[in-house]
């Protein structure tokens, strides 16, 4: 498995567009990722009660068989807009099917930013003549642009896979920098791969990539109304996973490692982060409560200010393991920073802890549960002035 | 019930002490309080897995039938500190006890502050003489004082209440500004009376008075290793509540306006707040999922700011809502803010909001879930960039 040139089109027959359509005043609002030839897809969604039309409409479209394009756009949500907002999805996804010679059940559509307004459905309509005008190979980082929000860069990344004696890409986009709490799939991002792949197989591959990546992350606790992942697959690499088994194995921990890049991009892009944390939870009966121990601790506001001000303060680490719905054995538990125990079997040590420690930009947090063998690690940023300010006036 | 002067000594036999033993630099940091006269107690503690010495031991001893002091002891919590602090707390105990004429048990030990440190029990030994000497009856916010960590203010309330054709009063402490998420008793407290109950009678009152106040607040989310409350019924008032009835209803509706004062009193001096928030979830099947929803909005990061702001970003309440644990239907949700409606059965209206709204130092959230009979209100605060600067450094 390899780095590679080539964004979110490496994989063969993909294609991406990102213009600005006017929804927000002038940076790129509008994306569209397409396959030459019918993919594969399959997505997860927020499992937030309030979910927005696209997510509602996105959810129904996934029965059909194959898929040809998504479409995003940034700077407005198209949540809490009830049976209008359904109509408004249904209207995009229509109309850029018939521009683009599909069903408009083969065309996903994904929107992100601003709750509780309708979308500027004249703008949107139409920009989609030069949205597909605009599609190109090109390693542009166009549509990773045009779908971000609060995002400071784009986050964008391609790997090239030996599966056998054959080769297959996959690359994805994300977008998310507040309002990213684990539940399904916390942001916004599209996978493509060239390979070939069985429906079913691909949604457990996406689950289980998920599950360890961006299921992993949180930044402010806040579930979305919005987010999803969606992959397609197109097959044009000639490569056909038709069932279990080796190649099966090797695309999934392919993805896994793809899922888990973009999820660190999205952390260390965080509102206002200025680090970037591991919470490293072992020991634990089950994964469950490990998952548990570690999102208690990442999204503890004294854990979080206390990573922001460089300050090793355990004693919010354990407070905040102690915590948890289910009781833990204090007695048995272990708390390092940085690799340095500090509390030994739910005592604190005394030692003078070096001056150096829990000072850099990535912070190490473990904790041994000593109850069991599970093991799972969550990813964080810090909360700073910064993620206040940025979120204090944002409507 | 009318408010009267006094403090936490106004009902008949109490005494306080609060003075300086040197575990902070300079502030008060032992608090003694004292009934003349045996009383009964009964406790609440913090549900943390990681429970500081003091509440261990506390726990322990409120088996005994009566008691005669608690003491307690600001700028170290004895937590983390295995068999060796459980030691410190009962010698404590041990040495107050022998000053005073009583046995061990009959002193209730609390410690607040930072975690992970032994006490200095050298300090605090040699204060104990003059920590008794010190007691007295007069309304010093002494006590009050002595217990503050963050707190900018003491926090001290009391009454006089009418039962029957006599009169009893019942006063309160608390502390508390960061570390506040209700589960049991979420800060300290300690609350006096002079009227007689039974052990069982004012263990049923004060659940039943916490769960509307000190359990419906929260400030950081953060679940304090050291929370308790300890309540303490000294009968010399001549007025006995031997059974349910008239005279204990009495009692404990006082007895809940008393802890609601305090709890408010908590939220208004919350790290860094700058607007009091009440969250009034109603329409609710079962009160569980009310709290719940309540919660998830008043620990909301991106709801916490937006208080801060000023800004009426109502999508933020609708995704806070629908991030609960059970699926609600969003369909028949209502939201209000400042009591105009802003999200009716599911859909954002698009009315101009009014220019006022959402601007003062109290804030008005609603949520009517319109499925169900039941109600419940949350208080909390806001968000600012001053609780991250009190956090960040704080050990």
């Amino acid at each position: 498995m390899k780095k590679i040139r080539g964004g979110i089109t490496a994989p063969r027959g993909f294609f991406q567009a990102g213009i600005h359509s006017g929804i927000k005043s002038k940076n790129l609002d509008l994306a569209l990722i397409l396959s030459e030839v019918p993919a594969v897809a399959r997505g997860l969604f927020t499992s937030n009660s309030f979910k927005a039309a696209p997510v509602v409409l996105s959810r129904k479209y996934l029965n059909m068989k194959a898929h040809k394009a998504v479409i995003i756009n940034s700077g407005n949500a198209n949540c809490l807009t009830g049976k209008a907002g359904i109509a408004d999805s249904v209207k995009i996804s229509d109309e850029l099917s018939s521009l683009i010679g599909c069903k408009k059940e083969e065309v996903l559509v994904c929107s992100t930013g601003i709750i509780g307004k309708r979308l500027p459905m004249g703008k949107i309509e139409r920009a989609l003549p030069l949205l597909i005008s605009s599609l190109h190979r090109a390693d542009s980082k166009k549509a990773a642009n045009a779908i971000m929000t609060t995002d400071t860069y784009p986050k964008e990344i391609s790997y090239s896979v030996k599966i056998g004696s054959r080769s297959i890409k996959l690359a994805g986009i994300a977008k998310g920098s507040g309002m990213i709490e684990p539940n399904m799939a916390t942001m916004l991002a599209v996978v493509t791969t060239d390979i070939g792949i069985k429906k079913g197989l691909l949604n457990k591959a996406l689950k289980e990539a998920v599950g360890e990546s961006f299921n992993s992350i949180t930044i402010d606790g806040d579930m979305s109304t919005n987010d999803m992942i969606i992959s397609m697959a197109n097959g044009l690499s000639g490569v056909m996973i038709s069932g279990p088994g080796k190649a099966y194995t090797q695309f999934v921990e392919a993805l896994k490692v793809l899922c888990l890049d973009l999820a660190k991009m999205i952390v260390r892009d965080g509102e206002g982060a200025t680090k970037f944390i591991e919470i490293d939870v072992m020991g634990a009966k089950d994964v469950f409560l490990a998952r548990e121990v570690g999102l208690k601790i990442a999204n503890s506001l004294l854990f979080k200010t206390m990573c922001y001000g460089s300050d090793p303060n355990f004693g919010r680490v354990a407070a905040a393991c102690g915590a948890v719905s289910k009781p833990i054995k204090p007695e048995r538990v272990d708390i390092y920073l940085d690799g340095r125990i500090v509390v030994d079997k739910g005592v604190a040590l005394t030692q003078k802890l070096p001056r150096t420690i829990f000072k850099g930009k990535e912070l190490m947090v473990a904790v041994d549960l000593n109850s069991g063998k599970e093991r799972v690690k969550i990813y964080t940023s810090d909360l700073s002035p910064e993620y206040i300010k940025i979120n204090a006036a944002y409507s």
